[in-house]
């Protein structure tokens, strides 16, 4: 299949120009001017920007939580995301029972068969021993060059520090990347016992049993660990408060190698929309926090100090009583009314997949906190150059996929949950106010967004097999 | 008992004025121009400089470790210190068997008849669990007004980061200050078990396996969990890295109640020196460092950011099998000598109780890095202030005690084990040209140091009941 | 004459102590427990603070300025100090035709006679050639040891960088203090002269032709010619944006001998005072500027970064055709009215000088901002040190003068202009409810306020001869 | 002539990637995977890298002074550029008498005949009035879109601070860039003649009478003037301190649009090079500085602070009495011998248009400072947009014009005056060790340079109208 988009603006992380590009198969073959083709379909992109898809690296698919599972799929997680102008996605897969190979086995043969974008897979490490460290040296063998750990979740997810060091070394021998999610477990886990004694068990004490201040020294205490391990590069996820970008600088002025993303509820929203009615909408780890962190992750944003913005997407129904109806089907999940008595039960998560792009470019692009390049950089191309995708996602450059979104930097659209594809009863950017939008989007060559119409299907994705990444610091 | 002191140049924290002061018993009753009074012992100081007697809060006397114990105990470390110009000590009660009460016991029998100069305790919490945190409440009452908490010795001192934050608020709501060593323990443990394991056994290797990053991290993560136990006031003890300053400042410009020491070994040693013959002299925890964090530690001194200035005094002989001569007695203890094919043997610690104040006036004072006021300020007046013995000690009022040191500005001379009245055979500031130095010391009113006199015994010091400390910032 | 005060609680800049005090004659001759003296006064001071007198370094007095003077001459500038607690005050000479000496006589000629509390000059330096060069040198012989600079009011006050770049150097050499008013004087001018063009001619103007970017800048120029011209100290007056704050800390850091003043109209009131009705009240130089910039002063107060409080005293009538009367007589001078139609043409300067100390109790030791001895140390210590008075002034030890500020920490009253001295027709904390305030103040011995009794006189304030000041950094 | 570059490997700001360039006419017309074209010169770029031709904003070709002329014409220096990569080069045109325009055209007549690459022109504003003022507004009509101004050269190239400032509000207006030389002249012009009155005439004395502090000062004065300036964008010519670096990130964060440019003598020489024998041939200005100032700088580049590498090459013969080679003829051009006797007669300047790119792959990409493509965005990109020349130079995007540099990764060399191609007899980099060298390069697909051929051509070069440029930061 050949295509010829022709006549848009090409954005990428550091050029803005004008030229056609042919799509030969699933890659980009040629840019040039005044390209022309005797079978192409020619695609008039008059007035649009091209940008690379974009590729988000934190992702929740159809995991399991609190007795329910979150509710986007990798068929309607990869939906959404296309629509959103996300043509790749990194998903985790958790440790359970077994081997490392056993899990990622397990998370494929649930992922291959539905995925309708490309994706690829981080591995959790959740529990060490020495099979584990041994297995470590055989994730890049499955595609996979980057792990999680935890400084929270004790007695679920968290490793001591002593084997987040040894994970460390490991990881940096192996040439796979560390990421971190960074809080401190043992302050949650009684602040959170302390809460439901006294009878507080709404949304609201999510936050206040999360303090910001762990997320702050488990960031530095991670970045240290890791600098101890050798100078390991990190990834520090979900950024949610000042002190972490304030640690980040730090850390890397002093010559760590340490990277970090956010997402974008951290840069809109506070603690005290878990005050709201449904202030479950809004829960999720870490939680949200002050506007004055608001104001710092923006600044990281602007210094690009952030390199990445991801979105943690995990979703559940608000109200999963009451079923909505996807794609002609009346579909109900149990949500956050699991939580409805008792904030520790309430699933987890927040949609995100879709709305990353739409809502960064109007809020980000579009108010002057970032260039249209910085917003490529941040949303393609960086994460496609940190978790070994480059260039083959994240970039406009011939050879590469030919995943491609175009823009309308003129469409104005009110935003919200009949827009987004979610397979959700909420989102949380409702009734907001956009300009800028992805009208038509590629995968691989294939157009899969075309204004409202979708053509892709479940199988559609691809697993990537990632190689070892770039370290941008 | 009365006494004169006239003519002298008075240097407090902030005033340097001449005045005399007039002793009556145990305090001072007066200071004024021309003093006189019938029955005076008339002491001419001219030409000499009036301070208030120094407050170590930062000793290990008696202490048993490694098979061994530390060689100074009250008396022959109150007898140093005396000479250094010190007159109160800050000793560590450990919290073996029992409760809390009975090791305050334990440890104020084995201090009582010794001491001698005037000391007060601080509390170990190095084990935790319902009955210690109500014993907490009752420090107070036993004249303790802090407790130490460890993040490194795991399975040894250490606590959990949820004890830890326990311990904190539990100390804020009792008018208790919390102190910390801050390392990471599980770091060191694994490294420690490969140098073993690889056979690097030399003292060097004390310095390798206890990384700085860990005690930079462990800083920010000791003043996170006082920041999320309700500002819960913090110290951070024996202060030996850049980073640590650096969080310090940090914690302190984010509204933490952070207050910091470091020790003279911190500001003149490198781990260059473990590489030495005899580098065992050196091995104390945490370790020495790099240039670069000796220049961090003066800057923080300069700019006031460090508080303190203690000492960790922890003495053992270098050669514990070879006897020396201490008050005509042939003295040999076990020392550095254990660890002399296995670094994690030799027992950890300096000397440094009589050198602090003498060593920090030539270097501190003598090259322009400090004040007079600001040398009074940091070895006196703050750690009395932050301590509960304010204006007891620390300080020149009427009402004071009468701890008093005079100091000769223009006294030289080579300094060293033979000079300083440490019961060991070494000292790390061995042949050091000084030029200032105590000449006569007074405690409560008595003159125990009189030139190379010694006029003190044991059981002359007294235990101070302490009151709730200041918080300075 | 003989006094002693009796069971009062002394504040020093670093000690906090009961004590009692004996005075002899003009000096403190005795501080001690349970004072007692045949012929002397009893002053009970139970439950009072016991306060060195004040300080205020910078100050106008009987200034000439478009065709007024400020209203308050060196008497009753001085009882309005007193009231405040303030017993000695600094004031400038400026350079009106001949000699510095000229000058300087002529100026001790209109204050000897008036000056009801001790007071000091401090020599503007506005004209530059050989002669004034070399009569800088007999400034010390004369009791300056300090001179003040411009970088803006061109043509009138301002010395080109050069100038001031030699100033600075001979200043250093002879022992002396250069002070620098720092604004961007051609801005300045130019924003002025479009304003009035544009017919802008509001009080807010002021402000808004005075940016704070040149204040900063101004700042750090000022502080790199001290650090080209040898190192020379330097001492920033009235500093008022965050911007000065961040370079003074950045001058220091970088090895520069710099210290800062700001006042308390700057702490306290923006620009927005200045669109007020009466806005022409708040209108100085510098104006006053933004929220932020208040918050980084205060931030710079509370870390000694600023280490005196000034309050530039220079004070006009608001409606000069109105008589208020003072010492029951009427009095009216004209005022800020003069520029009702050109704020150009607005007396610059406000009244503080007997409000600096009260209001920065309340509101500063009050809130938490300082403590009690930082109180003293900003408001009498620093300045008595870095102005060449101390011990004689700004410090409670035997032989300084007897200027004490007994002080009832639990007075509360309403203040304004009612409760003011100054000899003017309003003041800036009309209305402010305060607790703590001055209740008895002597100088040198005599006791010269005793509640709302005033028996200071004219002529019984003594000129300073001031000696070479200390560098605080 | 249609050129393909086939198998090379394109590094752009932001992309690394594998593929072939089609150049039709000036431009390039295609990039893709496998081109092929009938009529195409083939050029096999098999293992070497692909970068746009370098822009260097600041250089002085034919410029007189001090009774010579910098020794590079647009002809020779244009060469001497095009053998180190660089294919555009910015110049300055003084304002000598007569209207902006009749400077620009007589600069033109100068350099239209001669360039051997494309050039555009900057403004020098060094004499302000009402004619000038207007005339700042149809620069843009002449292709010129920036202006310089001055801080220092009192009496001969310095503008007032007010000058200054309205010349930035103007420029601002007409979408003109300002760029500023900051050092104070005032200090420059009593130490300069201080130091001639003592005697003092080595080329070291050209360091010690221009400060560091000056720069760091007048630094933050331009970005405090263009901050008032209603934020008119600023541009730091050849930054050379460690504070000019602190103060850009200082004025950045502070919302200033501030942009900086460092030259590579600033990275590599201090002002030690400068007391060697032939230390005039380091004599520029700003002068060479210290250690600690090339660390900051380096710092600054590696962290993206400093947007731009460029040289400011202004080169003079070391011994202009002794003829030297040129394309077969002897020249010799008075240079640095005018100041054998007194250091203010050396003209001010060094060589470094053709060192510039190879200089910094070896230093900075080599030894991991900056990546490859972050030495592209330094080089070509980001001067390019910040001088409006973007997309057409700068880049490698269809469209742009086909100033291409072949980049042989791999090929070593001893560098040197042998080795460069500037018409003068030294090398600041005499026997440096590269790794890493341009092999053959492209002017709007016209091949200048083979290896060492080189088929460039007086009046070769065309002259570039620009456009306004982007604010970076």
């Amino acid at each position: 299949m050949t295509t010829i988009i022709k006549n848009g603006t090409l954005i990428t992380a550091s050029e803005t120009y004008q030229a056609d590009i042919l799509i030969e198969g699933e890659q980009i073959s040629l840019i040039g001017q005044d390209l022309s083709h005797s079978n192409a379909e020619l695609i008039d992109a008059s007035g649009l920007l091209v940008l690379p898809g974009g590729v988000d690296p934190h992702v929740h698919l159809d995991l399991p939580m609190f007795d329910t599972v979150s509710s986007d799929d990798h068929y309607t997680g990869g939906k959404a995301a296309a629509f959103g102008g996300t043509t790749t996605v990194i998903d985790f897969v958790p440790q359970d029972e077994g081997t490392l190979a056993d899990n990622i086995a397990r998370w494929r043969a649930k992922a291959d068969p539905l995925a309708s974008v490309d994706f690829g897979f981080h591995m959790n490490i959740t529990r060490f021993n020495q099979d584990v460290a041994r297995e470590i040296f055989s994730l890049p063998d499955l595609g996979i060059t980057s792990l999680k750990v935890f400084t929270a979740y004790n007695q679920r997810l968290r490793l001591s520090d002593g084997e987040i060091f040894r994970v460390m070394r490991l990881a940096r021998s192996a040439g796979i990347l560390t990421m971190v999610h960074a809080e401190n477990g043992d302050v949650i886990d009684i602040l959170v016992d302390e809460a439901l004694a006294a009878g507080n068990t709404a949304p609201i004490f999510h936050a206040k049993t999360r303090p910001a201040w762990g997320a702050v020294e488990a960031s530095l205490r991670a970045a240290a660990l890791a600098g101890q391990a050798g100078d390991a590069p990190l990834y520090l996820v979900h950024m949610n408060t000042a002190g972490e970008v304030n640690q980040l600088v730090y850390a890397r002025e002093h010559g760590l190698k340490m990277m970090g993303e956010t997402c974008p509820q951290y840069l809109f929203f506070t603690e005290e929309d878990l005050r709201r009615e449904d202030g479950a909408k809004w829960v999720c780890s870490p939680p949200m926090r002050k506007p004055i962190d608001n104001q710092r992750l923006w600044k990281g944003v602007e210094e690009k100090t952030i390199q990445v913005i991801a979105t943690d997407h995990c979703p559940f129904f608000y109200d999963g009583t009451t079923p909505v109806v996807y794609e002609g089907q009346p579909v109900a999940i149990p949500g956050k009314e699991l939580g409805r008595d008792n904030f520790t039960k309430i699933p987890n998560g927040l949609p995100g997949l879709g709305d990353r792009m739409p809502i960064m470019w109007t809020e980000g692009v579009g108010r002057g906190h970032i260039t249209p390049n910085q917003f490529v950089a941040m949303h393609c191309t960086n994460p496609a150059k940190i978790f070994g995708l480059y260039p083959q996602k994240g970039s406009l450059v011939p050879g590469a996929d030919a995943d491609i979104a175009l823009w309308d930097p003129n469409k104005e659209l009110t935003y919200g949950v009949n827009v987004a594809h979610h397979r959700t009863d909420y989102n949380l950017y409702e009734d907001w106010q956009l300009r800028g939008f992805p009208v038509m989007v590629f995968l691989r060559g294939q157009k899969i967004v075309d204004g409202e119409n979708w053509y892709g299907k479940p199988g559609g994705g691809r697993y990537l097999n990632r190689n070892e990444g770039e370290i941008l610091t």
